[in-house]
């Protein structure tokens, strides 16, 4: 099968791999519907996360499964399914409290597999992957896919950071994750909804997806706005979903005491006295999404056309340009890249 | 009156000051009649927080009201109260979410009022301060006089980490905070309550209070241990009451995925990378305690001799020997000091 190797900065190549196999008996095989870009790849790409060797990349995916090992038995050849982006059993201690991007048995998809791909190994089909009521209209495949990773990302942001009835919720952040946390605190009930966007497209969309206001400033400009919507007092509920050190303290400061901020931007530089924190006085949680926990609600919501997550992506290409997929990504002419084998 | 005056570092004096005088209508005057030293006060005994001048010090405290402002209508002239180490009005939306800690009309008892002292000016004192039901035994007042501070703050520390019914409970620090911790999580029902300390008055006391284990070990060391005793996974709810890097981090990497971190220590020297928190994939509330929250449970629960925090302090001296009280503290020769003027 062809599938894209990253080489090093800027080097993603398209190329010959060896097929997968089942090799565990909790193994599936799946093949390729379609993949995509996620904002987390750059940071290889960019090389600002290093690599000791070339690696296959691509963590988000659907397809059908061609291959199951003997011990699968929640997905079957020919359904077509949703993994995470990360692989769990979904039946640990962790995984039942609901963290299954934290399972015991967990990997990331991103360092071992490689989903840019035709074919895909996935461990612990079971654990991993949700396979749809049947075979999908086309013009569901992009909101499925979504729901692997940013969708699923978003949605944690929003769980993380309570949005719910009655809150104001701040997003920071206009990239793919950030737009799909305003669509999941506008599923979730949320009151207001405040998306912090500077590009007039994403800026539409984020209406679309239930912005109620857009704010335009950054850091501690955007902080002063988003005090002034709140009596002062700052959002209920922020999501950072950006990982920069000005994302991540732009979303310090717009939660109020009390408040709950969810991050889910990779935050590689990002570095926090503990004094701001303590004296923010707020909940945190972040982490890798756990996808898995929120799959079946997704699936539902996108099977009955009641939200159109797939909306985020804005650049669709063959497989085989997976290296223009990046670089469009990379240049900000593209919010999101869809990749079709 | 008199009172104490932090002058520089290890320069704390007792010296006549000016007697407190009702300013405002909202305001209390309390005859102090009991105080303490806190484990915070010694972060500017130590020189770590600078002063810009002399300072009042103190901020734990009960006493008898000796006047009132015109517009005080919860506690009256001759009641025995107890207090919050922070003014707060108990109104507003912070407040009424229960993070009176942060209220928009809050100050810290520390900065501007000082405590160790004859009388104290208590502003906001119906927001602030809660009655007893009556004049309170002698034996008492130390258990209330906890209440001020470390009780509610090692109470709020297992609240922020989610302490409860079928949870494994680890607290790090075995100063008076964390000794309370230990009994405010035994209070609301944990299971498995691991003090982690290395003194043997302490891990006694720590027992007392419901600990059902003692780790001796620090740092990766005393997670391991934690991990070893949780089935590698971690505790459920951890409590930092240090205040220190080490402590911090010992916290964290103890705290299973998905798990919650209470952090009650102020860490003025703590700095943490995003990715330590992004990957430990915690719940993190820290900060001050809205001690105020809790008073009228604890009171309760002391004053129907359910729980005797008193016993966290070791020394008893005169109120004009705070110095040497200071001294005692900073050099671990006692826990905790209590005051008597």
């Amino acid at each position: 099968m062809r599938g894209a190797v990253l080489y090093g900065p800027r080097d993603v190549r398209f190329e010959e791999r060896e097929d997968p196999k089942i090799i565990e008996p909790t193994d599936a095989i799946i093949r390729i519907a379609a993949t995509c870009v996620c904002g987390s790849d750059l940071w290889p790409f960019r090389g600002i996360e290093q690599l000791s060797r070339p690696q296959p990349v691509g963590h988000e995916y659907v397809g059908i499964v061609e291959d199951i090992g003997s011990e699968v038995k929640n997905v079957g050849v020919g359904d077509f399914v949703v993994g995470s982006f990360v692989i769990s059993d979904n039946t640990c201690e962790i995984c039942r409290a609901g963290y299954q991007s934290r399972c015991v048995h967990g990997e990331f998809v991103a360092q071992t597999i490689g989903t840019q791909s035709e074919l895909a190994r996935i461990p612990l089909a079971d654990g991993t992957l949700v396979a749809t009521p049947g075979m999908p209209d086309e013009d569901l495949i992009p909101s499925l896919l979504a729901a692997s990773d940013v969708l699923g990302t978003g949605w944690f942001g929003a769980a993380a950071a309570k949005t719910g009835p009655g809150k104001t919720v701040a997003v920071v952040g206009d990239g793919a994750v950030g737009l799909c946390a305003v669509l999941a605190a506008k599923q979730m009930g949320a009151e207001r909804i405040i998306a912090m966007s500077r590009h007039s497209d994403r800026q539409k969309l984020a209406r679309e997806f239930g912005a109620t206001d857009i704010v335009t400033e950054r850091g501690e400009e955007g902080v002063a706005r988003i005090k002034d919507m709140t009596n002062g007092l700052g959002a209920h509920s922020v999501v950072e979903a950006v990982g920069t050190q000005e994302a991540f303290m732009q979303a310090v400061h717009a939660t109020r005491p009390g408040g709950h901020m969810g991050f889910v931007g990779v935050n590689y530089e990002v570095h926090v006295s503990g004094l701001e924190i303590f004296f923010a006085q707020i909940h945190l949680l972040g982490g890798p999404a756990p996808v898995r926990r929120f799959l079946p609600e997704l699936i539902d919501l996108i099977w009955n056309r009641r939200i159109n997550p797939g909306k985020v992506f804005d650049l669709t290409l063959p497989l085989d340009q997976v290296a223009e997929g990046y670089r469009a990504m990379d240049e900000r002419r593209a919010i999101k890249t869809l990749l079709r084998p």
